[in-house]
């Protein structure tokens, strides 16, 4: 039995994203841009994957929401009606002497400025908006300013109407969307936690109103559901009920999932009650009729709507963080391990001829052709099969193919496990069947 | 036999998007905004399942490409050595009466005003950059300016150091990326032909100098035979070569694919050869070394670059007009189908109860059920079951499930093919494999 050692860091997630091609610093090349990151060859696997999962949760396994993906750039009226351009701010101060910003709720304005040392040098809070400005068209003027949008919510409600009138939906019914958002956050830390430029995956669930606190604990229960079918550890997800100073405006209730990252309990995702409040100020800004009519009861009414809204870059952040372990093996050798769910891993299957000679690596490249079509396959010929199952493991691949001598002689192959790390002969002819069913039927030890 | 009517018209794919829920205009609740498009339900899946399909293409199944994510802000320089802050603008002129703005190469400017009429009124050609621009930090100074990339080719250039070392990549290799890239058209036209926010299906082919036109022609041919693997006919695709005076500055050779849209022949994908420009003009730029390392011949260089560029918005137009026909039926019904390839089709299946009563509707639930894991399902028991093949043929759905009395006896079902309208007899047991071969096999008639 493997011995589990320490627990991971913060550095050593972000010394392996780096080493293995998960995340790069965006611009490296260039000294980096503050906060942006780029997925390498791994990590596009792996946040593909996590999408996935979570969008065939969402909407392929349920027969009442719908997917949707809305451009990032709208109408200003969008952030206007949602309460964005008015109260999506932080308060800043500057230094009068060093001309230096700050978050006012974030440094003692009675203390002296913490970078240029002088005190009394700082100016009144001012309200700095969260949402990045550009220009639509020629003119750069305030006719024209189009805003990154800051939520992927807002992109749901205003095709609401649509989505009623083409898509044959009744209430209760949910829209879902993945997609990038951007905050302009002065404060930006912890990795891919917290970015500029982030991915959101909302789900909205459009309900009739007095059914609302039902429909929201059937969503609590269904959103924690959904980490565990992830094969996320249960002893690092909790609750945190928002307490009446935290609530946003427009929720009767919210509850955060939170993940004990590396730097802590953090917020994963938002379950909240919205109730009415986005279709209604939508119905106010545009004059367009938000009202949803029940074909049964015969009654009208603005649906409250359940929101569900989760982080795609940050539920990367937190796989990464679950699936990590450190174990001293029996032979004294220490072999980092990537736990990631198979549906998730960026390689699926690695295939490892035990020698190159004899013909063994041209039956291994056969295999390798029999699989590529359904999995995502890596191929690997070069060093010790032990280290090639190091490398595997620390990259995260449950599935392990060894072909040798007695492959060619019986059609059997070395199907090994990543996270038991046992092995099991099955022919050839069984191994993609084998595979699909370990993968569906997978549970974490 | 069913024969064929009118061709496709932009004004009835825009029509038939709207009206199923393909595609809806940006924020048209209120007023739209220029340009832009949200995808809706169906059109949402569409989209996904052609940037899968490209994606296992690219990557999946060609042991030598890999993956990329970049952030859509990169540091300001990238597009310094880009040549994009320089070169990537459009000449303007402003009338100086009615203050509009024009393309100068695409009126006469000889001619009076064509808004207010007036002659003599307009300003000397001026170059405006197509990049958007924002600012990154609370201070709006041209010191944090970032620009929203306008292709992900850079991305791509600025990460082929990190790739190279992180990820046992020899060349030739390529890597491969999705993204959206935002460009200032003042022109934007063609439903979702041209707009200001796009996504791009760009690989990057990374080989050795004086090996680039044999790559060349090889991804050449390998692009097209993607199409045709698509299901997209013959007749609507030809080659366009770039001539001398089309040729970007960085090209040696640039060969468009074109597609015949329903406004005619328009580029669809660009396969080009970028020589070394790029990697090299990153090296002067930031003064890291972009050579490759040959371990085998020990040759230092830095390597040329195939380019293979196709759009994924302007794709969902492609398949859209690729696959939409009208046909009269021999009992003198009019339909419209969507030959959509099974792979990228919204909904893959439809089951469809004969009636409701009589435990039919409870059965084709059940058979729902059982292939809902596995394929994108759409149940529907209202209306005749004429009506409904027709909702599923406009819908593009390939194949339709029809649960009947039988079904009860003997565990069959009705399987029927939206292209030629044949049903067979198959077993619920092998519903899901035969399904599945189907798929594979699909070709179009």
């Amino acid at each position: 039995m493997a011995e589990k050692t320490a627990e991971v860091t913060m550095d050593k997630l972000v010394s392996l994203c780096k080493r293995r091609g998960f995340v790069f610093q965006s611009s490296e090349i260039y000294g980096g841009l503050s906060s942006a990151w780029d997925y390498g060859p791994m990590g596009v696997e792996l946040k593909k994957n996590i999408q996935n999962f979570w969008w065939k949760e969402m909407t392929q396994l349920h027969e009442n929401i719908v997917g949707l993906d809305a451009a990032i750039m709208m109408h200003p009226r969008v952030w206007e009606a949602s309460g964005h351009v008015a109260n999506f701010s932080d308060p800043l101060v500057d230094c009068k002497e060093c001309k230096n910003r700050f978050r006012a709720d974030h440094i003692d304005l009675s203390a002296p400025c913490p970078v240029c040392g002088n005190s009394g040098t700082f100016t009144e809070p001012r309200q700095f908006n969260l949402m990045f400005q550009t220009h639509l068209g020629p003119v750069k003027d305030d006719k024209n300013i189009v805003y990154l949008r800051p939520e992927t919510a807002q992109g749901i409600f205003v095709n609401f109407r649509n989505v009623v009138q083409t898509s044959r939906v009744k209430i209760p019914f949910g829209i879902a969307q993945v997609g990038k958002a951007f905050r302009n956050e002065i404060v930006t830390k912890n990795f891919i936690f917290r970015t500029c430029e982030f991915e959101q995956m909302e789900m909205q669930y459009f309900v009739k109103p007095g059914s609302d606190d039902e429909w929201f604990n059937y969503w609590r229960e269904r959103r924690m559901g959904y980490y565990e079918k992830l094969g996320i550890r249960g002893d690092r997800l909790r609750w945190h009920q928002h307490g009446p100073d935290e609530l946003a405006h427009y929720a009767k209730d919210a509850y955060d999932i939170e993940y004990l990252f590396p730097m802590g309990w953090q917020e994963l995702e938002g379950v909240h009650n919205r109730t009415d409040f986005d279709l209604g100020r939508h119905q106010e800004f545009s004059g367009k009729d938000q009202t949803y009519l029940d074909e049964e009861t015969r009654e009208r009414y603005v649906p409250y709507v359940i929101e569900t809204s989760a982080g795609l870059t940050r539920s990367v952040l937190m796989v990464l963080s679950d699936a990590y372990e450190e174990e001293q093996l029996e032979d004294g050798d220490l072999r980092t391990v990537m736990r990631f769910h198979p549906a998730v891993a960026p390689i699926t299957v690695a295939i490892l001829p035990l020698v190159k000679k004899d013909g063994i690596a041209e039956l291994a490249r056969e295999i390798e052709a029999e699989l590529r079509e359904d999995f995502n396959v890596f191929y690997d010929q070069s060093g010790a099969i032990g280290r090639r199952y190091r490398r595997q493991d620390e990259g995260g691949t449950p599935y392990c193919v060894t072909v040798d001598y007695d492959s060619k002689e019986d059609g059997t192959v070395t199907l090994r496990f990543r996270d038991s790390m046992e092995q099991v002969r099955v022919h050839r002819s069984e191994l993609a069947a084998r595979i699909r069913k370990e993968i569906k039927e997978y549970k974490r030890v």
